[in-house]
């Protein structure tokens, strides 16, 4: 196990960090995983989806609790408001991801954060998913990310910003695309 | 404005969902929109999302509330699992996407529907984001929907699933992928 001065550093407990690091080089099937999210339709463009359970480090596991969203559009879009639109979702993920990889790579590298915030921006344009359009895109024509960051020395900062987006899970998905399948049972 | 004997199927008005069709047919900046979230770092890999205005229909509106929601990860990558990890996220706002567009498109077809259920799956290998291996990428490497609906006649309901994948936003955003922008104030 690799050790370090301050094992506990920008909240991230880097010792199991780096030791969880260790045990998957000794064993890389401990690596994969699979997400779930289940999803119900509740009336109009109002659905739930609940987040528990997943497969990771070669086992059943599940949070300690489930977690329940909901989604609907917004009334200008002839929805409900009970949650927000599913494309909102997408700049949440995004935003999640790049920060806790912020907090992950600043504290292997021993660089202190005292702030990390951001904020995302997508920009789309209705005539597509409406049908009104053929040569109008369905999703984001482009999406901003602006983060401001204080802590350490801010071209360290910059760096750690850049390796938390090269080793990004959603920034990948939202960025290159990934194969989806769909299956109905229409029984 | 198109009239319809049922104006509201599914929980749908369709009524308001034609005229909104025939409002933006006849001023298409109606459909030029912008989503945002803004999000601020906890400790760790714990962060927070907050998710209230946009841009749309030519004005800046907001949801109803604002809407918050805590990303982490599980104990087993090293967080306090305070909420979902991000990449859960993901597949949460494909479900609802196409669960929106599955009630809208059956209300529009008049189709009526009693249940629309599904799961998500997304398999990701973490060597990817770990830094372990190069050829691994960081996102997901496929993802599965198995949708259950029940309702009018099974055909009628399959078309309904395939018409809504055809104009979901965000299962474009996930297939195809979108260009994103970061930018950095490291002050």
């Amino acid at each position: 196990m690799t050790t370090t001065e301050n094992p506990i550093r920008n909240g991230v407990d880097t010792a199991t960090l780096f030791a969880t690091l260790d045990a998957v080089k000794g064993d890389p099937e401990i690596a994969k995983f699979q997400f779930r999210a289940t999803n119900r339709w509740v009336s109009g463009t109002h659905n739930q989806s609940t987040i528990h359970g997943f497969h990771g480090a070669k086992q059943e596991m599940a949070h300690r609790v489930p977690f329940t969203f909901d989604a609907d559009h917004p009334p200008v879009l002839v929805g409900t408001d009970n949650g927000p639109t599913p494309v909102e979702y997408v700049l949440h993920a995004l935003a999640a991801c790049l920060t806790a990889g912020i907090a992950n790579v600043a504290a292997a590298r021993g660089v202190n954060l005292t702030e990390v915030s951001s904020t995302v921006e997508g920009d789309i344009d209705l005539l597509g998913i409406l049908g009104l359009s053929d040569e109008v895109r369905n999703g984001y024509q482009g999406i901003r990310v602006s983060f401001t960051l204080r802590g350490d020395d801010p071209e360290k900062l910059r760096k750690v910003v850049e390796q938390s987006r090269r080793r990004s899970a959603v920034f990948d998905v939202v960025t290159n695309g990934v194969p989806v399948s769909i299956d109905v049972d229409a029984g």
